[in-house]
């Protein structure tokens, strides 16, 4: 069996691994699509991001879909066959933050491919993987694999959502329209947001934008003013999301928020340094938000039920073999949105 | 009619002001007595902060008490005599934030001795005022009309605290214990914090903390890491309230607040550089807070009903005519927390 | 200029009334569609419901569009021919509840063709009614003024999402599937509602449900333990929404919530006897909902976009010199959800 | 080692039982004080409640403080002699409402002395108790294990409290004052409420509501319509705590609450009759509350921090073997409020 081992900086591989022994909660399942996402494009192009390096060798990849190969001896209810999409989130439920339903806190979290903790705990982006049964989450018949590996960015962007309190009937303002800013934007449409601003400084996500349901887009490229009709009266927006990273999207939604607005930061960044002033003076809330847990079977459920269509996000499929082109095409944001790897042969 | 009027930085005089029209809901009442709050301070020593600047003479003060003179011809339920806590918060209640119920973010604000606008809104600080009849708030026989002056900086306390959005039974973390943080600390004990914990530089501060209720304090000027152990388990305060206005505090603040914590920030401050990463890995809530508006009556009833004792707060009172000794005292806080003047000879 | 007034039960006139005078914050509209609700047919049928007696003749309706024919000297922003729905709500600004932002709870609410109070309330179903100009939302070209005039019902039903808290992911039933029923579905469609389960004791509003965008129904009638396998692990849905009126639907709601579940009762009813240790020791919430204030700009927002469609509520659109007829059409629930009359002869 | 166990109504009897084993997570407990509650009343008066029937001999109670007298070989943190209250409740950890951090509605609660199971759970009212060790919570040395015992209803109060979302601040009206009552309204003085109207038709439990911090007692049966001035304006409390199950204070209560505002029913019982038209049009909130969960270490904080006094509450203690006349006397609301049991000869 074969993974995508990241060894150093642009040093990716198709190792052999032996096959895992399948316990009996537990499912063997053949991957069929595995999306990129930022931080495996971090581990690839740099070793890492900010404290989080790569000491050993590291199976990238959390957002995959599957097929069922072989199911445990004590699980009941999935047979092989079943198409799936697969929740890379596995903590504890025992630490102090799961009794309080934080499993994204959990103090003793193992999600796939992350080089957080030591030893790192190894990703999915290889053609065979064992799963505890909770992980799986049953597809739709007639819904693409590849679309089902959209479920985890997905789900970010509803937990992103969930973060914010309640979109519902608001005016909201995203910065950075990437793939997670993207699905975010169908998320929030679905989430019964009244009107969606989208703000990118690249043509390419703004255009993914409009398809994911934004009613409006600014290009701060060529229209570094445009968010200014919105800071009338002390600012129109009740809630943004800033998926950029920027710092300079960040301040600029100060502006355009309105008093007791709340701003959500999706994006991982380093220091920034903020007007502490405007957000006193306007009382706004400004809300990490970090990974997910429950929503990854509303995720499901949304795509499954074609409540959200994540088609636009996906701009490539790039075969097993071709990997590292695949995250040479990632990296590459004016002509990439979400490039995924195809792990078999299985019809999409 | 005498009041205290800043011309310019370290430029205080009593200068006599035609006494204003009593209208028909309104109150004329001789001041009794008025706190010096960080803003009269910033006036007086600073002509103004940030971007707020003096630019005309402006009656200083905004915390006062005082008793009734007058009562205009429409007013019911207020008599002569009657003593009062005299809230400096006038919100037009007919635009979109106060229609929201958001009076403190009110478009047409006119709070007292402050010059946000132009021209300035003149203070309280003088030897009679007319205010309107919803100002007043009766004050309890037995209540000294000095505790009563605490009143507005016990709101803004009570206001930050709304803004965390319960404290009750929670592990609570205050850095900064000047006049405004050790309010704080006593609404937090009223407001059923399980354990408060205060920190400062100063040991006036902290011990005055202690006597509002803290469970503990930590010296951050003898103790640089007196924190560290609340840094456990991604951290052990459920919500913080930065009232010292130092980017230091309110980023030590990030690793010891747990997962899920809130952090309301009280002080105005400019710009502070901020892990970003802390606070979304951390899904942490940073809030500004500003002024207050319904907590009001709220203090005042808390100091009637003496469920809130302010006096350890107050640690100077000052003839009217010492007026630049009192600001002088106040700026030094070495010596003083909270400094009052006395405008009459009114028994405290 | 003729109104439809209702004189005492089934008697209801075409009555010529005097043109009201236009104010200069006013607009004269020439009103399009009004669609008849549960209250109008109260009135029609016995008089009124409850306490609430019609003690003069009064003129019916308050879902209502139209297109403005003249306006008023100060308002800015509207011109003759804009085409509008019309919200009946008319709160006084001024009040403790409306200084809340609690605008539904008005005490001196003037809510179109009401007999709560006295003199009544006049209301809408007239040719042309004068109204003030911040009644008036624009509605989008090409959404026709038959749709628009159920911008009334669909606030009443967004409004019941507001009160549920977030419906976003979540399980939900809804148990009474006439027009507010059937609006509410689509409203919590698009708020991101995970699974919608629909109940009725009848087949036409069990089809129009699954038209505006329920998972599942269940007819009362021909499967009265229809609901029976969300009873399962103490209850399944994390919301529901009682439309019926039905003690009965009530009491079975109790069993299917989860603890900690909402149930949010749209209709008004007489006494309901509840077994509270159901409610007690399951930790349900069972809150009130009551007509509407912000949420008609939303109503007729998600209107104009297309993002909810109303079309499949409308059963019948009367003349309005046949309104007898539609009233009784209105009344018969085996073949009418939304009945409207057509004030003029505007295309709809 | 003796257990106070109910084998019939009225029959209650000190049987001999076998010492439990200890295991190595586990704490042996020598029991000092339990308080006996209206549920323990129910199985000793009429064999149970509603549906929930003795069917086999019980050892009733879940109210109580002890001494440690084993330590298990695993624990860590615990000395024998420590003295401890005891929670009584024991999720399981795993199931879904666990792992939502919703542990009072845990599907396998094993909670002491409940018939709601069969086999019956066991109670505490016993010579010696095994405990897991995550039940103990240490009790300030000066703080008599009598007071300890009250740790128990003290957090049914938080619970409730917490419930209702906040009280800082608000008008509060609480009707039954027994021990559940009592204990909440000085939850409710800790917690910030601005005032507390207490009701209850005994002169007793009111003048025990007095002592706990109730502003203003109103005796229903003296004065039945004391709490008419409360309806003005629609209502003027905030938040109601029905405590004394009696279907006329919850439906008096409906008529005194301001819209939006919330009624927590503390107490189980039957079937009540509601007029849900006032719920509706009030857009009332009633919510049950059910148990408790990280409550009870909050109430020995407060406790231990004398942050709540609970003596006024307790009205008897008696011995062990005269259990039966104890019953009696909590029986009888003419003269006591808690009653409890010595279990030893600790001094309290």
């Amino acid at each position: 069996m074969r993974a995508l081992v990241c060894h150093a900086p642009l040093d990716l591989r198709l190792d052999a691994l032996d096959a895992e022994v399948l316990g009996p909660q537990q499912l063997r399942v053949r991957v069929a699509f595995g999306g990129i996402c930022g931080s495996d494009l971090h581990y690839f192009q740099h070793g890492g991001f900010g404290t989080v390096r790569l000491k050993e060798p590291m199976v990238l990849g959390h957002e995959v879909s599957g097929i069922v190969e072989a199911v445990g001896a004590e699980v009941t209810g999935v047979r092989a066959g079943q198409r799936i999409a697969i929740s890379p989130s596995r903590p504890c439920g025992a630490c102090r933050f799961c009794q309080q339903g934080l499993h994204n806190h959990c103090m003793d979290m193992r999600f796939y491919g992350s080089a957080m903790r030591f030893p790192h705990i190894q990703g999915a982006f290889r053609e065979t993987l064992v799963i505890e049964a909770a992980q799986a989450h049953c597809v739709a018949d007639d819904l693409p694999l590849s679309e089902a590996a959209l479920a985890e960015p997905l789900s970010v962007g509803l937990h992103a959502i969930a973060r914010a309190g309640s979109v519902f009937g608001k005016q909201v303002l995203v910065t950075g329209c990437g793939p997670i800013g993207a699905l975010l934007i169908a998320g929030l449409r679905r989430a019964g947001a009244a009107r969606i601003v989208a703000a990118d400084i690249a043509e390419l996500p703004l255009a993914c934008a409009m398809k994911m349901g934004a009613d409006e887009v600014v290009n701060f490229s060529s229209d570094p003013d445009g968010l200014k009709p919105y800071a009338a009266e002390k600012g129109q927006f009740d809630v943004m999301f800033e998926a950029s990273g920027s710092e300079k999207a960040l301040v600029a939604g100060l502006d355009v928020v309105a008093p007791r607005g709340v701003i959500v930061t999706v994006g991982l960044g380093g220091n920034v340094s903020l007007p502490l002033n405007t957000l006193v003076a306007k009382e706004i809330d400004l809300r990490g938000t970090f990974r997910f847990h429950q929503e990854f079977a509303v995720a499901v459920a949304f795509l499954n039920g074609r409540l959200i269509d994540g088609r636009p996000v996906v701009t490539d499929i790039v075969a097993f073999d071709q990997a590292t082109h695949a995250f040479k095409l990632a990296g590459d944001k004016s002509q990439s949105m979400k490039v995924q790897i195809a792990f078999g042969d299985q019809a999409a």
